[in-house]
């Protein structure tokens, strides 16, 4: 049994918790926060998890293995180095850190520590990415040629990240699952409506060797929400909309081709074909009990996660190119690749 | 009664032949078209219109008072211009040419020789985008905030010309008459997936000087069909969806607003607010029902179009800018303005 | 060529004239009706089609090989036999006639003089109904266990018939069409909002000695328009949304099965399956050039139509049913037969 | 603080627990199920709860001030009966027993003791559902016309009852709650596509004195899930989708009025109306939220459940009348009043 403690329980924490309390092979053993009225929540919901306003007091508990981050990004590197340096696996909410050298530090102390390092980029274990996923790398998917998301809805408005860092780090983290290779390039503007708050609106361009294009809307200020994904292939096209209650990948037997109809060559060497549509079946098991069962996994197996620190430091180090680039009204900004190549993909 | 004749009997040409022979005060003269299979069918249709195979034919005809073209962009300087030169009223169909110089020429030329010069931006004619510009412009919907626009669906590939001067273009009139003032740039990137075509994907971003942020994506290779508007206001939000049958234009009572709340200041200085959604009934008449009445007082009465040349010239401005920038990758490129501020509003 | 007059202008009417112009084999020779402005309107359209307000012009012109009526339902009978009578091969619009016994009388004039008679039951043309009855026949569906089917929407009241013959007809064909039996009993209820109008509302059943039942929904006075079936079948399931611009046929492969597991008897012997859906490609030609194309052929090679007088007798015969199991709260009313035994179906 | 017992931990028993434990006023004292292994997963989540197997020892427990049943509605009568004899008030699932004389007695029983008897039909506790009801009795809606209610899915089929009793039975609550008046007469039709098993697939209409009908459509085999409402007025009409995440509520601006237009008059006196459509803002309370707080202060205060006994026990009468008449394949039964009209309508 993994003795799991868990640092913040504020929004996404009581999910955590929820989680892990009933996945085989681990249990909660505490609860960090510094507002004691959450823990008494804690307390009433679990009376058998220990819980302390003093995250320290969690990291220095000897009985404890793991240890999840669930706090405001500008603490992660703090609390995910203290608990690596404590010889705990850490579980860390997304983004990974504020800044990519951060997130490399914390990459570098948990392959040095040789301790799990589990960024939660949850979607990657949702069962529409892992099927979109298939679907794509399979053979009738053809070569892929852009990726087009809309991420939209009247948000939470975050005092210490923008829009970025909240919601096209989903997309980031999905690319980085689909594709084989590393953005080059990225665009990006946008903008924020409240003097002093962070960008609450932005549009993003990711640009690749191989061609693909890659593009991010995303915005807190939308009276209604989307979630959809748009994936050309040359062969097939794929939408995944996340709102759908069933259906939520649709793969679309239509296509251009290159032709040699006289006929069409007068017009252009492009036809066109429309086939049938087609809705596969999704794993429906909840994407956060597969991640945690696969960190337990990893901690006992030594298995590297599939959002492992690596995927995790990617994604920080395309917020930064990306608001490098916001700052720039679009410019386009070279991913460094520094950090990046020293990833390793997991199959 | 105006007689009218209309060069191109293509995709659009036939949709013109028909809406004109209905509108009271119209009558269709002529129909040139160099394709006689094409005339074959006009004569068919209506056999009280002359054909013919040479344009030249139709714009010398005496009895003809204005002529429509509806030809490839590539031939709208030549035909405009002769059309115009033989004293002709013109209607020509989006966008106004190939280049912001040959636009220009086309709008001086119609001055110099008082003559109605309409570019058909048909949706500045619809129930819904006309009811938008009214909520837009009103008390209640607050400062225009950002807007944003999604036209995507397995189009017809075209030769002569990218998506941007095929469906951009829409954005491009509609942002011009919901808006009083002009964007000061432009960024934009895109790609072809086929050799030798012109561009069939693009996400292009407006600035404006104040601070409105206008953001328009445009795709040819969509499994589905998209016409989608969001228009984010600080007191109202608007949804238009072309593709709605009915309830086009969704009104929605939703926004953010500061607080003094000591409980929200702590995290930041923002408070939601929603309320009632409300869809107005839209006027159906068909658009170009109403422009081609419009056109026909125009030519009556004097009166400058609602889509005049200085409209059809700003546009193709934009197309320009849009495309410089999409040559380099997104980099923000100045909107001209040499052209553009000449241009007059129509209220 | 076969030369085809059409009697009658108003709303249905224009739909035959345009595509009966347009279908290979058919020449429109004359329009009749008795309101002279619509005559007009067919001049301006087709200055090469004669016109008359005297219906008996029509069908005693020599040259006219086929009729087609499109008037009330009142004059159906009345118009058919004349037709039928001077040798003229008959395309009515649905429902055949007034009565069972009017509509037997049209059936049986057609087959003494050997003369086409086709009902417009233009449901049966359409890609997606034709691929419905397609998937239903075929092995994969199982056995038809219902059909549900709602048509609503805010519509035009109409003086002569009630909702049943405007609406549900369209079912009472298309399930003619899928299968191999007819109902033996009908319950029906509605109701009329508007003293001394038809009923505009109404609820109908239909029994079938196999088990299937079939259940339509139809209303006038809805505030949104639908058109959608279901169809179960113990191995798929069908849902038909007429509405949908593609994907109007969705093939659900989920159901029920009865199971063995202990854990499940308990409960009951039922267990769930649920797989993927799928959406075919349809045919996309416009049902009434299907129609049309049909007509020709019948009447050129001797072929039964798909929607003979046999069908639209038995369509007649359930509308009567239905309406006397309306005007009886319910009450389940047992269909005859008498005539509908003789029907030979198409295969 | 109200000290309550829950009988019954299957599929609808853990929503009670976990609302009532987070109710002001209301404290879980103790579950019984017959079956230890969901105690088991009780005592996990609830250490403080007490659990036993015996649901008599909950019932005898003097500490216990209310019980609610949540177990087979075979067993309400039983459970209920005995929970009203040892002083408790009483909140039961839907329906309230499974005969009218059952139901009867139990509102007998607690008249007799005056305890509280809550049925819980927790529909009547949705934002939706209050708001539509104000509507509806607004003054703006006019005179209801029509109710029309899909209830479909692919469904847990159920051992002991029918889809009546299933779903059907949300509109009839739901009926009785946006009335002033009771049915006077059922026709129900339906089938079982399995032997021996209760009906799966079921159409009911319901007659009123008033002229207004009420249709619903309840069917466990389908293969998309629906639960929608159409409620036609004389001046509005509303649609309640409950499957849309917002706008749940959509009230139209459309009807249909008597014309004395001479033009109308030749075709009918009926002219059509179209305006506005508007989606009221609704209050986002959980319903059982709502509900346990609204049962603790009928406890507190002595006011009558706005889901009384009285109601469950006219819900039940109509179950009963909706049998008889399905077994009779749609014959209209009336509904017999002998109990209903000693209801008391709670304003």
């Amino acid at each position: 049994m993994i003795r799991i403690g868990v640092i913040g329980y504020g929004y996404w924490g009581p999910n955590l918790v929820r989680n892990f309390a009933e996945t085989p092979g681990l249990a909660v053993a505490s609860v960090a926060d510094i507002d004691q009225k959450k823990l008494d929540i804690v307390k009433k919901r679990y009376p058998g998890v220990a819980t302390t306003t003093r995250f320290q007091e969690l990291i220095e508990d000897r009985s404890i293995d793991a240890v999840a981050v669930a706090t405001p990004v500008s603490t992660h590197f703090e609390l995910g180095m203290a608990a690596l340096k404590a010889g705990k696996h850490v579980w860390i909410e997304k983004p990974l850190a504020e800044t990519a050298l951060q997130a490399r530090k914390l990459v570098e102390e948990a392959e040095k520590r040789e301790r799990v390092l589990l960024v939660d980029h949850t979607f990657i274990y949702t069962g529409a990415v892992r099927r979109m996923a298939e679907l794509v790398k399979g053979d009738d998917f053809g070569d892929m040629l852009y990726y087009d998301s809309t991420r939209i809805n009247l948000g939470l408005f975050q005092r210490d990240v923008s829009v970025i860092s909240d919601l096209a780090v989903h997309d980031f983290s999905i690319l980085d699952y689909l594709l084989d290779e590393q953005p080059v390039a990225v665009s990006a503007v946008g903008t924020n409506h409240f003097r002093g708050t962070p960008e609450n609106l932005s549009y993003l361009t990711l640009f690749y060797g191989s061609g693909i294009i890659a593009h991010v809307n995303v915005n807190w200020l939308a009276p209604v929400k989307m979630r959809q994904i748009f994936v050309g292939g040359s062969k097939k096209m794929i939408v995944y909309d996340d709102l759908e209650s069933s259906e939520k990948i649709k793969v679309y037997d239509k296509g251009i081709s290159l032709t040699d109809d006289p006929q069409r060559i007068y017009e252009m060497r492009v036809g066109y074909r429309s086939g049938d549509m087609w809705a596969p079946r999704l794993d429906a098991t909840e994407a956060l009990r597969v991640e945690g069962e696969h960190f337990a996994d990893c901690i006992e197996t030594g298995k590297t996660p599939l959002t492992d620190g690596f995927l995790g430091m990617r994604v920080v180090e395309l917020i930064e190119a990306a608001t490098r680039s916001m700052n720039d009204r679009g410019r386009s900004v070279e991913v460094n690749g520094k950090f990046m190549f020293q990833g390793r993909r997991v199959a």
